[in-house]
């Protein structure tokens, strides 16, 4: 049986290479129905307008987990992520900086992220061109 | 007896008050000892970095509590900040945004915020001049 601990380290693994093969189905399978995410400069926002943002832009990254600290059924964590953002049409950007995130077992025993707040540099060229 | 919820919507009010009479003393009182603050496009800092930061500069702020989960000893709180920062000798400027903090009940029972995730757009009069 994986501990709660290795289960949120698995999550995040699994969203990077599934954000690196553009798999957002399963990525949308790792958020609670609710998640909010926060950013700077901009409203928080939901998984309709992740989804969105995620259109047209290539995104690989690496987190380096900091901590992990499990209360029940609720869990916060904190990484720190490097990110190389590829516009369809454009070049590359290396972007970094730390994120807060909350995440929530489910009754089936499954992690999801609920919310998260991304001190990463905003993303400039991720909209519709 | 006070519920979780309240004591911590209490903190949060005592804080804005606090800051706005320049009483740090009666803040790090409402901080754990290890408490992180994450700003963007800076690194994480703690309780030493934050005094530093709050020299030579008058803030005054009102917060909107979006919500609030407590899990046992934990919790978790999303708010909308909006806060008039004027340096010494400088004009005050209208910041705002959202912040997603962790809180921890500490074993005699009082809450404080453990780590901090603040999407108010940067500061930039507020170091040493």
């Amino acid at each position: 049986m994986k501990t709660d601990e290795q289960a949120i380290r698995d999550l995040v693994q699994t969203w990077l290479e599934a954000t690196k093969r553009h798999d957002y189905s399963t990525i949308l399978d790792l958020m609670d129905d609710d998640v909010v995410f926060m950013v700077p400069g901009q409203e928080p926002f939901g998984k309709g307008a992740w989804s969105t943002r995620m259109t047209d832009v290539h995104v690989e990254g690496r987190s380096e987990i900091k901590e992990i600290k499990v209360s029940g059924d609720w869990a916060w964590m904190r990484q720190h992520l490097s990110v190389t953002v590829t516009p369809a049409n454009g070049q590359p950007r290396v972007l970094s900086g730390d994120t807060l995130g909350i995440l929530r077992k489910k009754p089936d025993g499954k992690w999801v992220l609920a919310r998260d707040a991304n001190l990463v540099m905003p993303e400039r060229n991720t909209g519709p061109k």
